[in-house]
């Protein structure tokens, strides 16, 4: 068998991790061709690819980045605009002209979208969830999302110093769009004061009363989390929020954005292996002809759900989510 | 309610987020009273306790280590030896006369063994499991093993490059006497081409058959990953595997002892939010007055079991664990 | 003897170290007294002290921040605005009554600045250097600078691999207010291919041409290292480069502004060490009755400088730098 | 002109920057060619050779380990044992057919050993000093030391948990056959209790009394830190220590021995940035034809030194070292 591999969409740690399990159980287990496919879907429509062999895959488990490039092309979006969109033919006849008998798409929430339609009209495909904000549904975790957890409660972790010196209130955004999985994870493991999420939403006035509350207590300095998803007008959160809470409250406040730290560099151990296992699950499901699937981590287990049931879906915080109802318990504050 | 709390055995990264996990829970969210007992068992028959506020609590969140100190002092042990032995009947005193309405021991299976008789023996007992091992039955994992497979997958990733250098076989041996965990996963994370435990033992032979082919493969260096509870006569391990391996194929060998670094300093984000949710949830149970069992992490979700159901279990590595069989589909060897 | 020691200015690693070098030479070695003061010159003016012991200097070393806390307050400066500031007697005055032979104020430009004016109106004063942006003349390093230039090096590093998957120019924003150094540092040691610092200006033409030169080579990826301090109009340097290098290539860009987590957190060990000979030596001076002077590290060895001939300078990087003259030679562009 | 380059001797984290310095200076500074030369001085007798590119010499800045790879081929050795070696006639010819202008030989102590007598048979030779060691003679650093430091010092910061969760004393043995400058750097900025280093000798009656002065002030833990290099009969340092002192004083010993991981991985950015200077200094030197010279780093200066003056001697750390004295003063023990 031949399979075709691509990744897409936004750098994540752990994607050649997953390109070598796919790569390596394919070649070493099975014995099948592996095609690299360049730059996302681009590479798909120009034929834009190498032949993998074992020792294109070795020494990349911990690199971050993605050996084969990515990009943000949609091959199927044109369709909506114009009508007149060729790019769904050009791959299809580029994937049969290739002779592959699978495709393996590693991406986002876009990228499953993309592959189900694929897969709708005709290819054997197979999805790999890949984002670091950890809002892909279907599965509970994905690789990225570790990794980037630690780099932001790292930075979290140094910002209290500056805090507790300077009697501060720091106010660190980090990624997030649709979900606060990061702002959840990092900010309750960095100790945060106060964790906004666009879940939940917030109210200012509960933020400021908060900190002032700690200053009553006497502690002058606060850390407040925010995903950078968090509704706030025209402003960013991390913005909006500084000017807030130093009006309202007479602290001083600076801010943080960590931004495109959080994305690159290497994945962490457990993201090497949960993309391990789920790059070889993927092969896996070649193997069995189980197309149209996109595999995943559910309930601490390895396995697939279809991409039907998931493309279109976003995977957000619940407002009954553990670590929120904890959090709360012990006296963090989620603008609420 | 008043709780008394105290950490028994090895030292072990995220003692510190429970404690605060217990305490601010209690302390805040319930205004239960909680007591903190020094160094283990040995604090409870002593008396060398102190009351927790909510300062005490206060930037012990990413702490190695543990502010209540610890001891591995097994109040039941001399029973079997000696008859008489009065530590249980002090510890029911002191318990009794402090005035407890249930004790909380962080531990490890020797601790919650022990939790288990003192429930038996009519005390209010809760367990939280604590082993950078992962080696807790009834629990899938326990905080202090995410950090320990990071130090240690740090470790190898440092030892590659002197590996393929210098054409070396490196030998690391991590920690995990009775279970392979550790070396599984820092292992697999690690990028290691042999990985050694002590649940599916092994046949030098084909380590040494797996180092020759690496050769002929044009692959000079090795690295080897191995549990120091690997059966291997009276030599270590390292020792044994480095000789062996030396003699066998001519190739110069390295070996590292990772020992006791995997233990100590600032917990993984994963695993302070793992404590901070074990801990909170302790609390939960004794505000239910659910007694006599083990917060655990079962599929995913927090949880718990009866202490009956687990005391004196070992949770091991299964021949079909999935990194296992994924290890071997990538063409790693475990020495079978 | 009686010392009092503050630190005043900005967070910076290596404070804590610094103290503790001071104070455990003062107690143990000389057994002079160590009054700390609280939040830089504030704590002096309003007799906000407390008694170190040496368990006070217990367990620091390795801490970010200052457990004296730090403020801003600058004793001298409304003098020239309304002539009648009584600040400086008040100083004077609680100097006298607590009893101080010397006061030592750890700080960065501003700081040396008080700390001479202190002198010259008769207080005995010692000066400890302390910046991140390492821009104190007299002294080749200040403590802080090795930790901010790692944690911009680390930055950098994961910046690459999002930089190459998506081929695209990613800008990095570090300290550096009015000296380039953190950039220069970080920048060699990250691989930057554009270093841009304030000392050196810069032209934007240059830095165009040379992202073309390697998109021509095949290199459609480039990171840009600016000091925050680069003179461009209204606009940061990391907004203003990133629109003028995108509308000029063509090419995407991203920013990333490091900020605060550069000056927090635990000190690398060369800024423990840096810190605590500088600490010690200031400790000396004292016992040498050596005053008016701040400690630097000079040609690689501790010493001392006048403060007269130091406060009011900034040392810059000037354009023989072996760094500059270095990069220049391996093709690394600094805009000019 | 034609420049060779080799690494020889033990892994340290720096040469791939040195090589990148050398080779970028090189190529694109002076229009020189650059043959890479694999595994020390065995792969100049075998003429196991490449041509360096730009593009070789991309991507290497922060890898550790050496994309040269490196061997402990010492071609001088036999001549001492049996008079007919023939090892430097064949270099030297070698040497010429390549048609080479100069070799560049990045290593320890035995490498300038080797890299003198080479110019002094004719030879036009550069040394650039390397060692994680710091211990040749000429230069007041070596890259590889700063991040070997770094190593070291992260886990005895990961060691004072355990140490003082259990009030246990904990033996370090660091890196450092001959000399002890890891173990003093590493110790000083650990917060070590007793730092031992193979110049100064040692009184384990000191060591004792020191543990046990420590115990009475309240205190039942102590870091002791000890270089490889000790003396201590026929037992390693780390396990001569923990017995003499667990027998003394009757307190639990724990060793570490850090072995290999302290050469490996990624640099630390001061040793990329030293090491990118010296790479580019001895590209300086050929470009000026200034041979038989090793490039070193003295007083906060790059610079160079005459093999001749240096070969043979090793920099060992001296009585009155500015860290050793400052650490007495604090009450820091030296075991003697």
């Amino acid at each position: 068998m031949k399979i075709g591999i691509l990744s897409s969409g936004g750098d994540c740690p752990g994607i050649n991790a997953t390109i070598r399990g796919v790569g390596k159980t394919a070649i070493m287990h099975y014995g099948m061709e592996v095609i690299g496919i360049h730059n996302g879907f681009t590479g798909l429509l120009n034929r834009d690819t190498e032949l993998f062999t074992e020792r294109t895959l070795s020494g990349i488990l911990n690199l971050g980045g993605t050996i084969l490039g990515t990009s943000r092309e949609k091959p199927f979006k044109k369709i909506i605009q114009s009508g007149d969109n060729k790019k769904p033919e050009i791959i299809c006849r580029n994937y049969m002209e290739m002779g592959l008998d699978c495709l393996i798409c590693i991406g986002g929430n876009g990228t499953q979208k993309t592959a189900n339609k694929l897969f709708q009209i005709g290819l054997n495909v197979i999805g790999v969830p890949k984002t670091i904000d950890n809002d892909i549904y279907g599965t509970d975790l994905t690789f990225g999302f570790d990794t980037a957890v630690n780099i932001a409660t790292e930075a979290i972790d140094r910002l209290h110093s500056t805090a507790s010196s300077h009697k501060r209130v720091m106010v660190v955004e980090v990624m997030g769009h649709s979900a606060g999985w990061i702002a959840l994870y990092a900010g309750m493991a960095g100790g945060a004061d106060i964790i906004l999420i666009p879940e939940l939403g917030f109210d200012i006035r509960k933020v400021n009363e908060k900190i002032l509350h700690r200053l009553h207590l006497g502690k002058p300095y606060s850390i407040i989390v925010t995903a950078e998803g968090l509704k706030t007008d025209c402003l960013s959160p991390a913005d909006y929020i500084s000017h807030a809470v130093g009006e309202a409250t007479g602290i001083e406040v600076r801010q943080t954005v960590l931004g495109y730290i959080q994305r690159g560099g290497n994945p962490s151990p457990f993201d090497r292996n949960l993309a391990t296992l789920l790059g070889g699950h993927a092969t896996e499901l070649v193997a069995q002809k189980q197309f149209g699937r996109m595999v995943c981590f559910k309930d601490g287990k390895i396995g697939s759900v279809p991409l039907a049931e998931i493309a279109g879906k976003t995977k957000r915080v619940s407002s009954d989510n553990e670590l929120i109802k904890q959090g709360e318990r012990m006296g963090i504050s989620f603008g609420i």
